[in-house]
């Protein structure tokens, strides 16, 4: 299979991942939730080539995870906010973050701190279920086909 | 900045991307949970080539994600099985199941339901505070520094 492929399949995951499974675009998705918007913050944070940014951003703005507004006129420039469907990666990115403070932080501990405004306490956060509240685990977790299920599972 | 700096990074995000920020590699984990365990099903599965396979498959286990199983001799072949980090990556995967059934699942709807076995209803997976048990929206979450903070932020 090749990866544009990907994004064909009938299958969530492949097509998020054809839309966010490089590791760049996840890296810009951190840092606009780290509060980044301009081409030049995204440049100076990772340090790729501006052909490879500028790819990027392009694909999260035509798969409508990021909108450009101008800010400047002559020359223009442009910032780019996350739109509804850009937030939404806030739970992937946090999850993203917990598994790597888990098993990546080292003996110094986690680089920052998530803290709940709501509730006015440093969480990290948990996998819950919509239905109960409580938290699921792998094992508590049953897949099912659904109403358009193309027969992904493998053979055991 | 190269890929393989990324892991050198203190961020909890570039660390984690830097092992699964790979799109086959991340396929390799949705097959996993959907109970793929052998080489030739993810092969089959994939459709990559088997260089590409055997190189993602073995990452994965030098960081210590899955463990290799002999479960035949002569020729001795391999079952991959998640370790306990392997099978954190739940959460991860859940979400971006969530994110890809949200916005690429088309009219037909998700391919594949998830059952709570504990509640026994189907469910979507919440992000939920630790602390508090409730929902987390992005606008609820304020990153600070902590006590490893090395200067990520980027500057506005």
């Amino acid at each position: 299979m090749k990866w544009h492929e990907l994004a064909e399949q009938e299958c969530s995951v492949a097509r998020s991942l054809a839309v966010i499974g490089d590791r760049w675009t996840l890296m810009i998705v951190r840092d606009m939730f780290l509060g980044a918007s301009r081409f030049e913050e995204f440049h100076r944070s990772l340090g790729i080539s501006r052909t490879i940014l500028s790819e990027r951003l392009q694909l999260l703005e035509k798969e409508g995870v990021v909108r450009r507004i101008a800010y400047q006129e002559n020359p223009t420039r442009y910032k780019y906010r996350f739109t509804a469907k850009g937030l939404d990666l806030h739970a992937v990115m946090m999850m993203i973050v917990k598994w790597g403070d888990t098993y990546y932080s080292g003996e110094k501990g986690p680089p920052v701190e998530y803290h709940h405004k709501s509730c006015g306490q440093t969480f990290t956060p948990v996998l819950a279920c919509s239905e109960c509240g409580e938290a699921v685990t792998p094992f508590e977790t049953e897949v099912r086909a659904g109403a358009n299920y193309p027969g992904l599972l493998p053979t055991r």
